[in-house]
Formats: C-alpha cells, sequence, structure tokens
C-alpha cells in the first residue's frame, strides 16, 4: 500500500429539492457579487437558470454564458477572468456539467493572478488564491464537483489539457438527480463511459486493495446498471441518482487512496482526440479503452484482467486466465455498444490522416511512459489506429 | 436514495515515516502552545512519545496522559480542559487510539465553552468554537480520526455518550501503520469487530445502493481477512494498513452515503455494558451482534441478511432464504470466535444482575425506537439475556 496526502473540503448537498432548499443560505457565506457560468440553453429549458435567478435576487449576478464541452480558454476561461477582474467578483456559480465547472474553476485562479491564465494550467506558474465556487451539477460525469481538477482546450494549438490546483475544489457541489432528467441518452452513455473509465484507469495497476478493489467494481457494475436504466427511462430518480454518486467520487481518489499510480492512459489519449477533432470526451474514451486494454494484456497484467472479469463481469472464474482476460475486454466493449456508444473512431469524424500527429502530441505531453504499463508513442499510434 | 449533506474537512497523511516527514511542517500551522495528550506507557515503549517531543521541541508542550479506554469526563476531559484555560493551548495533538482522540475532541470544544463541558456532550448546549485537533493514531479501530464523533464515559451515572460536533473534525489525521505493530491479538481483534460494527450497522438498512453495498462488503471482507493476518503476523505492514484505512472510514458516513439511516443499535447497546462494566467495547460489540441478528431475522429484513451471507461470506445463493440468513449469522459469530474474542458477556465480567437495569438506560437514551428494526426496552433485555 503506498503513502498518500488527502483532503476534499468540498461540502456535497445531494438529492432532490437541495437548490431550492439550501442554496441562497450558502451563497449568503460568499458575498454579493456573483459570477453566474453555464453553456448553452439546458439550463432555461429546464427553468434551473429562473430558478438561481429567483434564489438569488438580492446579489448582483454577472453571466458568462456559451461554454461549451471541452471548454476553451478563448473565448471562454479569458472572458470569465476579464469579468472577474474588472466587478471584483465574490463568487462563481456553475450551473452546468464538468465543462462549466472545469472552466470556472480555470477562472477563478486566473483572476487572482497578475499573469496569463495559461500559465497556470500548464504548470508555468502557481496559484496563491481563487474566487470560491460553487456549482449546481446537471450531468453525471466528469466529477469535477468533487475534486480540484480541471481540463481545458485551447484551439490555437490543439492542447487539451488537464491539471490540478488545490485551489480550485468547489467549496460546495449543489447534485440534484432530478436535474439530469433531461440529458439525452448520448450524454448519458458518454457520461457513463467517462465516470467508467476515471474507476478503470484507477483500477489497472499494480498495487491495489481488497477495499479499493471493492468499492471500484461496485462503482463499475452500479454505473453500468443504472446507465442502462436511465437511458431506458430518463426520470428513474434512483437510477440516476447512484450514477451521479459514482461519478462524483471519480476523480477524487477515493476510490483507490493508497493504491499505485497507474496513470490516465485513455484520458490522455483522448485529450488529443477531443482537442484535434472537438469530439465528445466519454464516447473518445470508451472508443480508446478495449483497443488499450488488448494493447495492454500481458503477463504482468492478466492477473488484474481476470479479477476485473471476474468481479465486473460475473465471468467464470475456472477458465484459462487469458480466456478470461479477453472475454472481460470484449464484455467493455459490447457494454459501451448497448449503451449506443459509435465504438470506430471513423463513426465520429476521425480518419488516418492526423493520427501519428495527435500520437506525438500525446507522448510529448501526458507523461504515459509512467504509466502502469508505459506507452511509448507508437504504443499510441497502434492504440489509436485499433480504433479507427 | 436520501438526501444528504456531506463535508470531511479532515486531511488525512496515511503511510510509513508520515510523522517525521510531515509532522513539524503541520503543528507550525496551529501556533506554539501545544496539549499532547495520551493513553498509558503504550506510546513511549513504542519510542513515539520521545519523537514527537523531539520534532516538536520549538512548541511549548503541555501533557495530558493517563486517558483510558472508554475515556472518562471526571478526570480526563474536565483536566484537558483545565489546562487549555490555564495556558490558552493553540493545538491539541492527540497520540494514541480512539479513546484519547474521542477524549481531545470533548477537551477541544469545552475549552472553548463558559459553562460545564457535559452540556456540549449532552447536546444541553453548542459549540460556537474549539481548539484545532492534529492526531497520530496507535490502534485501528474507531475511526475517530476522520469524523467529527466521541464518545465520553461517565462513572457517577453510568452514562456512556457517543455525539457528534461539527467543531471537531480532527485538522489533520497522521495514519502510520507501523505504529499499530505492537497492538496485542486481543485489541486488534477488538478493533477489527469496532470496525466492522461500524460497516454492519449501516449496512442493516431498508434502502442501500449498489456502490454503497458493494463497498461496504469489501470492508467488511477486508477487515477479516487483514486482521487475521495481523493476529498471525504483528508487523504485515500491508495488512495493518489496508485494516486501518479500512477502520478510518468507519462512522464518517462515506461507506453509506444516500443509505437510509439505520440506527446504531449495536453501539447503542454496548455503551450501557462498557459504561457499568467498563469492557473493551470491541468485544462488548461482537458479543451482542449476532444475538441482535438473530432477534431482527424476519420477513422485513431476510433478503438483506441473503446479500450479506452471499456477497461477504461467500454462501451459496441456492438455498431457502432463511437458511442462507442463519449460516451468515453463524459465520459472523464464528469469525469473531476466531480471531479470540470471548463470545459471551460472563466471559467478560457481566452476569444477569443488571440487564434490566441497562436495558432499561439504553431504552431511554439510545433512540434505538428509531432505528431500521426499532428496539423496545424489552427487545434490548432479551439481546442482552441471548448473549450471555
Amino acid at each position: 500500500m503506498q503513502n498518500f496526502d488527502y483532503q476534499t473540503p468540498t461540502r456535497l448537498i445531494f438529492g432532490k429539492g437541495v437548490v431550492d432548499e439550501k442554496l441562497s443560505e450558502v451563497m449568503n457565506m460568499f458575498g454579493k457579487k456573483v459570477l453566474l457560468t453555464y453553456g448553452g440553453g439546458s439550463i432555461k429549458k429546464m427553468g434551473l437558470y429562473d430558478k438561481v435567478k429567483e434564489l438569488l435576487k438580492d446579489k448582483d449576478i454577472y453571466e458568462l454564458s456559451g461554454i461549451q464541452p471541452n471548454p476553451k480558454y478563448d473565448p471562454s476561461v479569458l472572458d470569465g477572468v476579464k469579468i472577474c477582474k474588472e466587478n471584483d467578483i465574490d463568487v462563481i456559480l456553475a450551473v452546468g456539467g464538468g465543462s462549466v465547472l472545469d472552466c470556472s474553476k480555470a477562472i477563478a485562479t486566473g483572476a487572482k493572478y497578475e499573469g496569463d491564465p495559461w500559465d497556470l494550467i500548464s504548470y508555468k506558474a502557481f496559484a496563491t488564491n481563487s474566487i470560491p465556487i460553487v456549482d449546481i451539477i446537471t450531468l453525471a460525469a466528469t466529477g469535477s464537483e468533487y475534486d480540484a481538477g480541471g481540463v481545458i482546450s485551447r484551439t490555437d494549438t490543439n492542447d487539451k489539457i488537464g491539471y490540478v490546483d488545490l485551489h480550485n475544489f468547489p467549496r460546495v457541489s449543489f447534485l440534484d438527480p432530478t436535474y439530469t432528467f433531461s440529458v439525452s441518452k448520448k450524454q448519458t452513455a458518454a457520461g457513463c463511459a467517462d465516470a467508467m473509465n476515471h474507476i478503470m484507469e484507477q483500477y489497472f495497476t499494480g498495487d491495489s486493495t481488497l477495499l479499493n478493489d471493492g468499492f471500484m467494481e461496485a462503482g463499475l457494475k452500479s454505473l453500468m446498471i443504472n446507465a442502462k436504466k436511465c437511458i431506458e427511462n430518463p426520470k428513474d430518480y434512483t437510477a440516476r441518482a447512484e450514477m451521479m454518486l459514482c461519478c462524483t467520487y471519480g476523480c477524487n481518489q477515493i476510490y483507490a487512496l493508497g493504491s499505485s499510480y497507474s496513470g490516465w492512459p485513455c484520458h490522455g489519449m483522448e485529450h488529443a482526440l477531443s482537442a484535434y477533432y472537438d469530439i465528445t470526451h466519454g464516447e473518445g474514451l470508451a472508443i480508446i479503452t478495449p483497443r488499450w486494454m488488448k494493447h495492454i494484456l500481458s503477463e504482468k497484467t492478466v492477473e488484474r484482467f481476470v479479477k476485473y472479469g471476474v468481479n465486473v463481469f460475473g465471468i467464470d472464474a475456472g477458465q484459462d486466465k487469458y480466456d478470461i482476460a479477453n472475454q472481460a475486454i470484449d464484455a467493455t466493449y459490447k457494454f459501451f455498444e448497448t449503451i449506443g456508444i459509435p465504438m470506430h473512431l471513423k463513426d465520429v469524424g476521425i480518419d488516418e490522416s492526423r493520427i501519428d500527429e495527435m500520437a506525438h502530441h500525446v507522448a510529448e505531453n501526458e507523461g504515459l511512459d509512467k504509466a502502469w504499463v508505459p506507452l511509448s508513442e507508437k504504443d499510441i499510434a497502434d492504440i489509436f489506429r485499433a480504433s479507427l
């Protein structure tokens, strides 16, 4: 078991009706000038925008809207920083999915920094302060509501950078599963894939514990069962709620405290796909994952795949270990296919043409040579090609 | 799934060597005047006392020693409060097991309160402030290092009260599994039983989730496997480490966020046993638990016992449900017996004489009429008698 130093200060307020019940009281702790950040029109359609404005009618509300999936440094982060600096914002209220929250995190530290906010995202400088963040999550996926990380894309350089800054733990995250009732089948499936990948990329490591394995296996099984239920019946409260909590723990480390660092191989590779092609992050992950699994299956890793196959998919343990491992990988592929994810890169508009360029970019920037099974530039290109 | 409002601000610093590495740095955040609290001589025997004094040689250290298991309001809490008030203590450093830490929590809030500290423990008044607490844990058991609760005993009234005060989350908990190498077989077994009970009492409820069930079942399996390893080989680092982490999550709520409140029936009943007879808490729990299980087994609860039996003990699912449930309860009893716990009240010096008095005390004070399976005074007395 590995040493760790762990702390999550975020308060989670979870359940039906919690925004009505506690948002005003929570926001009063942080001040009068609020930057409300959100994406497109979905929070307006579901009435959440009006509700928030009504609940905060005693505040001065500034707005940053139009934050996209794979949130952009320019214009979103830069615009948000400008609004905060010009208006001396006290608190950011992010309403939406992980992209809105990730963007808000970059704004929160960027607004308290004198230089170019990209310095912080690219670890050229380190934040010493930030604007407090509160969020209301409307998509079960990234777990950004319970971690200090974020992923920001820069279109001019094709960079999509995941970074962690301990100032960026949200102070309070509101999680009302009813706000995810209107999430489309496509986005529900992509969210499930994202959350499963957060778990799988922590699961495939050389040193885990019975406790962590059981927790992660339960997370994977719960996500698979509940995502299917959510897709069949989008208003199944219990399924939406359990899926939401499985996602919330995703990148918080709690699934795997004390396990060895495994790297984030699929996330690392997918960042290039969505930076170059702006595809849906969860779909990119689902496409890559089974190919990555096949690629790393070896004498070093096979027992881990056996455990995964037996405990997550209920595969009969009395078979040859490679047979079990391969069945587990096939079952992973089939699950993603069953929930409607397009399982080839060409299905999401990616062809051979930029694969070597992307592989080079990943090898240069994602540190996958330090993953549990190290990946070279050639490995990465091979996995991309197998995913075509 | 139930609504919840959850936050744990405590920082966990876990692993071999973490005290040498980070204690000084952490303590510098809180000030110069330190109250060092501990129990008997064990921290001196293992060299931890000297190490702490050396690491904090630039501080003014005051000491409160002799804190007993089932920590006492008088003298320990009262003495600690007096030292803090007289010397304007900045931070309490608790070194020991859950009893030392629980006592330190009562001191921390008591020292910032003008009235009788018992008011806070008995919820007659509420703390508005507290002295920060840092701890170094030397016994895997209570999980007090990661929660805001504590249990304090008062010999003049036979009260043993568990209470929660959100001021009492430790700021930082140091968990070095090597400090548990010298824990005796008896205490290792009792710690395991305590931690298993924390999980079981959250597990037996009418409304849990796949995620929570998997996490708790993994916790129970891990505790059983690793406690046995620790008893066989007290210096098995990996087993001590995993047991420690399973215990740490015990009362933090993280095992069961969103599950219904189950009450704390065995803890509630055991509090009377150790208040009246000062027995080892974990042993009292282990004795009561299988009898409580038999007592509450019914059409309402049987499916839960089936899940417990199949998933925790690997009992064949293809049998009659009551057969599975009874096998699971027997397996629970046998496990405790295997690790050396005396499984009858008479083995720990408790006879028939005060059972009705204790049952009355529990019924009056522990709220077990609100547990998943409500327990009346007669139920409690029946469970005590079945445990003789």
